[in-house]
């Protein structure tokens, strides 16, 4: 087991005492060692009788003896306090050790033991310390009830603390004035609000989670719309493509005035909502909470216009409420106005995927009031979630998908039958439209791509952003982070998070401290306190290893290794032929015999064994890295192609291959209901990656239309059986090779979880001596 | 989707007037149809205008028009209000149709929907019908506010509905004093027991888990103790074993008196415990929980017994204790007492396991108060767990455990280093004891092991029994489920739920009322109401198929098939070779290469997947079956054997071979969070077994010592090359084979998961022609 501690504010000894005191831990200096150690335990929610300080002394005999203290014995009572079983998990003997084996902060070896400053300052950091069940030691003895529920904002280490009552929550819905009317009624669209809020004189600020899916998904409708992946590739005529777009014109209907609510109170509330850990977590810490679907979701207003900055600005309304700069009513009905007189206007976006999306496609908007956005997972530029280099790509996991059957999905009016009576007709002639205008046959990016692209609005962004995304999620892939993360102006500050998972949360994780961290962040930007964290730019999760994250300063290494694909001292370029000019060529079919092409298009899952494997129709490269190397960013493949046909796809995969231990891409359980985000409160699982035996490990994939090989915007031809170069970038990622690995690059046409299946006999050569692969690299 | 309703109780008119009154629903039969419909909606914690009656009507419309009502009307509102989506999930026009494939609880299809009382009985099935997302429409309704929270019992069909406020639960600790002296220091040993309970004017009954891993389990201990399971398999001697067991002597110690804590109050509070689902569904229904760890477990006094009746007795003290009969102090310092002045005394047993195993073996004292137990995959005689016909085998999944690594892994005293350093080295003179006393080298049963058998005390049981066993369970095996079934005498009143899951609970799962059909059995037996609920004695899960539970008579079925393994028109068995008398015979060897049976011992689930494929030593009988079978019960084998040697082990497996959908044996999520178990309190994931591919399915297995071949307690001596005929009884189960299945016997010695890993060169011969397998069966 090892901690990863990023939270930890390094504070002066004043300020260390003060913040313990905060806590009910008064240290008279003047006091012994043991008078000290004795009135902390005393204080703490823990029966100091059931801990010994060695194997033949329990801490009360300890205290009472006339021995000194001395590293071993703290760490020893240390570990006890923080989970760990004594005489089985680590021995007193060797408990020091034991602790820095488990990374956590410990004061430096050479401290004087004697002295009450070591004593204070070591207890400060256990605090600070994770447990082995996953919360730090101050949030889990104020979850047992060290400090009163007493509804005010308190802090130890700059994080605010579950001081607020999550058993009397105040749960209300609000119907929000959004700027648009999607529907085109003549009337601006109202947004459903779910607000959960704790009970405080104070006002507060907001976690605001938007989310499509937060008031239900139509399953029924997304399955009948997907789209059937098989086909031919279209062919597309030389064109170049302009993405000029018009500014969005906001409609302006004339003001009514309405009354407002009796003493300003909401008059829906609600039991039962889909809540977030996170927001869970800083529900009890004093920050509300609240959900919005946006336009053409259940209990709001308006069509399903996905991604588009229509949406953003149903979600942006709630910031301008909070603010005092949109209306909201008591029922959809607008009979009454409320404001949020309990809110300080300050708001953090958080939420993974499509949620992530909707904080990148608000920061971008630069609206007042957005301090953070915390983008897990999000999108930044639609085209590249369904697209890629002039080609339909489909999401890892989801073939078939598109834009227009996310918006059936998300269009969750219609899951109540008197909404689908008066407004369905309607919505599905927009959704006719959309189909459209998204041209799946081309797939070519156009305006209406463009105007689900945040990337050029970048240059707004006003709130800090903190980016979490997994290195192996090939749903929302790592572009969209890496893309938005270059596209920010040098002034916006940001972090990233870059996991080795897929598309999940990190914030039940044992070795990280994730929500502690957000909580200095959030605690900071939203109570207008000093930001004294010491966040480094990238905080990586090392491939390969359990529970090891390092700091990092750039998601983009500018050093190139380049790595030559025909190279005559290259071993694993091993299986080329000399054609009739004496070049270096690989060759690969398209073409698959029926019934293979049946298998793999009834389960993917079937074709990336045989592709990873070398059983499917590819050509595989076998690099063998002679030194250890640290990818990081963009794998770039320039490769003189030809191909038997006037059209053509790529695809490109890289594989670590080989045997050996490395991170699974998703959670495992360690043990159910162990986090408290409150106080007995929304009780999570704990987890983390497991290390597990793999054959292979994908490291990046990327996927090019040859038709677009110059650029996105402009269609050139292909000339069957002449030569040409292409180049791809592949996803980017950081990922360390060890020396002596193997380097897999596969390249194919037609895949069967991402691209169109078309099975025409196409033959690809590629010339290996004028082929190379650019790797870039940081230490 | 199909869902299965055990719980409703079929009440007459006038009750079902009076049970929607106490929900505020008031029926006045002199109103229309419609007037009824329209009161109803406007109650219930729905939105009536979100709703439609068909393709073309909101329920708004038609409440206004003169159409009249009729079937598909109803159950298309009725759908909607169970969460199915209209013209998606559904279409309006066969609404009542798709109810039916539900299998919806729904007023005969000839009921004349003019009569107002139809549509009364149809509003009273439906409130009782289930949710998609798992709750019975009722419990949802109140749970979003239906009733209010008002500390007293209220009933809906005869269910206790959750009315008690979970946000204001009383947490508080007691050590009550149990009768017995596990650690011999002179004085009884105290038990920590943790109550968690609702405010409330009345006294209320107590839901009472006893589980040894509620305070910590020490893991470290437990991989440390785990025994090797390489070795050579034991001579025993030819002997008969005596299992006369002494009565246990309680021992009597002075009275001393001590004061009344003031008011009657705990002392000690708690924030955090585990808690099963279960009871925390009855905690919001006014139903008290308590939890207790009994004697060796931390915070308690004595040593870990691990099964006899002094850890049973650490249990029923608690129902002592809530009886009046036993002392309860503040603290373990024993200065003050408490009594339970909160409670009627009424207990229900509850839990999984070993928690289980604690309520057969607490119900077989007979000890008053304690009304039913609620026993999940418990164990009834622990020598079956650990042992069976005189041989090692552990249980499935746990190679090298025994009841000395279970004793250790429970003794969670040491998980407190205080403790540790005052009792180990005592505690660890026990455990060697035990150690020996297990005689883990003959596998015999003996005294030790009779003292942790409770069938011989079946006949002292009083309360009403509730068993739920997976018949995929081959860590408790379903023997323990079927033994205790029929030692039961017959004025007990039992039901078995058996499922086709493994070692796992049923109460999150979709299609089932489980939580339900418990909540009407207890609020009868523990709220001292009348039985109503019509429960079948054994509920099957129908293996094979999706969501489908039988109601059926008996386990174990008495009529029996013979199906003779030599027969010449059985087309499987088609491998045996003559021997030089001409006999029908099929032979096995015991002994592995040395790789392969290091390999096997590394991962036994390698050494299943080639056992099962014919891949590993054994012989294989496929036998054909010619018609549908529903066997119930122990399939029994009697094998004519000859063995190369003067002692031997002979493993059993039965398949149902051949690819086909079968159900996995773990739950796969379906929604998470989407139970509550109260309001808002304790949210749950819904859960269900899943049809899935599989290539063969285990139905039941055996194991045998040869020289235990006549009787358990009759050591024979096995003559080498000599013939003779052994009789084994394998796994009861209940399990439907279709026409035309394969039934797979599997013969072999050495198993990796379950015996001993003995690698010496044994030859095995059957006769077929003198062999047969009997399979019970019921219709």
């Amino acid at each position: 087991m090892r901690f990863n501690h990023f939270s930890i504010i390094d504070k002066p000894f004043y300020q260390q005492l003060q913040d313990l005191c905060e806590l009910g831990f008064q240290f008279d200096r003047s006091l012994t060692y043991k008078a000290l150690l004795s009135n902390w335990l005393l204080i703490a929610p823990v029966d100091p009788t059931s801990l010994a300080v060695s194997s033949t002394q329990t801490v009360s005999d300890f205290l009472a003896s006339d021995e000194a203290g001395n590293r071993d014995l703290f760490y020893g009572v240390g570990l006890q306090l923080l989970g760990f079983v004594a005489n089985f998990d680590f021995q007193f003997a060797t408990a020091s050790a034991f602790a820095e084996s488990l990374n956590l902060p410990l004061v430096p070896a050479d401290a004087d033991w004697t002295r009450s400053e070591t004593l204070v300052s070591a207890i400060y950091l256990l605090l600070n310390s994770r447990h082995k069940k996953g919360m730090t030691l101050v949030e889990l003895w104020v979850s047992e009830g060290l400090l009163p529920l007493d509804h005010h904002h308190h802090f130890f280490n700059d994080k605010a603390l579950a001081t607020f009552d999550t058993s009397q929550l105040i749960r209300e819905v609000v119907y929000i004035e959004s700027p648009v009317d999607t529907q085109g009624r003549g009337s601006y669209d109202l947004i459903k609000a779910e607000i959960i809020r704790p009970q405080a004189e104070a006002q507060l600020p907001v976690i605001l989670t938007a989310s499509p899916y937060h008031f239900g998904t139509n399953d029924s409708a997304n399955d009948a719309k997907l789209h059937d992946m098989t086909g031919d590739l279209a062919d597309k005529t030389p064109a170049c493509i302009d993405l000029t777009l018009d500014p969005l014109v906001l409609p302006d209907y004339p003001h009514d005035d309405l009354p407002a609510a009796p003493n300003n109170q909401a008059t829906e509330h609600f039991t039962h909502a889909w809540t977030y850990s996170l927001n869970d977590y800083f529900l009890a810490r004093g920050f509300a909470s609240i959900y919005v679907g946006s336009v053409g979701t259940r209990g709001s207003d308006g069509f399903q216009s996905s991604g588009d900055y229509q949406q953003i600005a149903g979600v942006t309304a709630v910031i301008d409420w909070l603010n005092g700069r949109a209306r909201a009513f008591t029922s959809r009905q607008k009979r009454q106005t409320l404001t949020a007189d309990w809110a300080t206007g300050r708001v953090a976006m958080t939420g993974k995927s499509y949620l992530g999306t909707l904080a990148y496609g608000a920061a971008t908007t630069g609206i007042e009031g957005l301090e953070v956005i915390l983008a897990e997972a999000g999108i930044s530029n639609w085209y590249d979630y369904y697209r890629e280099n002039g080609l339909v790509r489909s999401p890892g996991g989801f073939p078939g998908e598109d834009l227009d059957v996310l918006a059936e999905w998300t269009y969750s009016r219609n899951l109540e039958a008197a909404d689908f009576l008066a407004h369905n007709a309607s919505y599905q002639h927009q959704l006719t439209e959309m189909s459209q205008r998204l041209d799946r046959d081309s797939g070519d990016v156009n305006r209406y791509w463009q105007a689900r692209n945040y990337l050029p609005n970048a240059e707004q962004v006003k709130a800090d952003v903190l980016i979490v995304h997994g290195l192996q999620d090939f749903n929302v892939t790592p572009s969209h982070a890496f893309q938005f993360w270059h596209a920010l102006p040098d002034h916006v500050t940001k972090h990233a998070f870059l996991h080795q998972g897929s598309h999940i949360y990190i914030n039940q994780w044992q070795s990280l401290d994730f929500s502690e961290t957000i909580n200095a962040y959030f605690s900071a930007k939203l109570l207008d306190r000093d930001l004294t964290l010491d966040l480094p730019p990238i905080i990586w999760q090392a491939n390969g290893k359990a529970q090891t994250f390092e700091s990092l300063s750039t998601f983009g290494g500018t050093a190139l290794e380049t790595l030559p694909l025909g190279c005559p001292a290259d071993p694993a370029a091993d299986d080329p032929h000399d054609d009739d000019d004496g070049a270096n060529l690989i060759t690969f079919q398209n073409a698959y015999a029926p019934e293979t092409f049946d298998r793999y298009g009834q389960d993917f899952h079937r074709f990336k064994a045989d592709l990873f494997t070398g059983k499917a129709n590819a050509a595989i490269v076998d690099l063998q890295l002679p030194q250890a190397v640290r990818l990081n960013g963009q794998i770039v493949l320039e490769l003189a192609l030809k191909v038997t046909d006037h059209k053509g796809l790529l695809s490109a995969q890289v594989l670590d291959f080989g045997p050996k231990q490395r991170l699974a891409d998703t959670a495992a359980l360690l043990e159910p209901k162990t986090l408290d985000r409150g106080r007995n409160f929304m009780l999570e699982d704990l987890r983390e990656l497991p290390l597990v035996d793999k054959p292979y490990q994908v490291v990046t994939k990327g996927f090019l239309n040859l038709q677009n090989r110059q650029s996105l915007t402009e269609i050139n031809s292909v000339v069957p059986n002449d030569w040409f170069t292409v180049t791809l970038a592949l996803q980017p990622t950081i990922y360390e090779f060890e020396a002596g690995d193997t380097l897999r690059l596969i390249l194919y046409s037609t895949d069967f979880e991402h691209t169109i299946r078309d099975n025409r006999a196409v033959t690809y050569d590629i010339n290996l001596d004028k082929s190379r692969l650019y790797l870039p690299k940081t230490k």
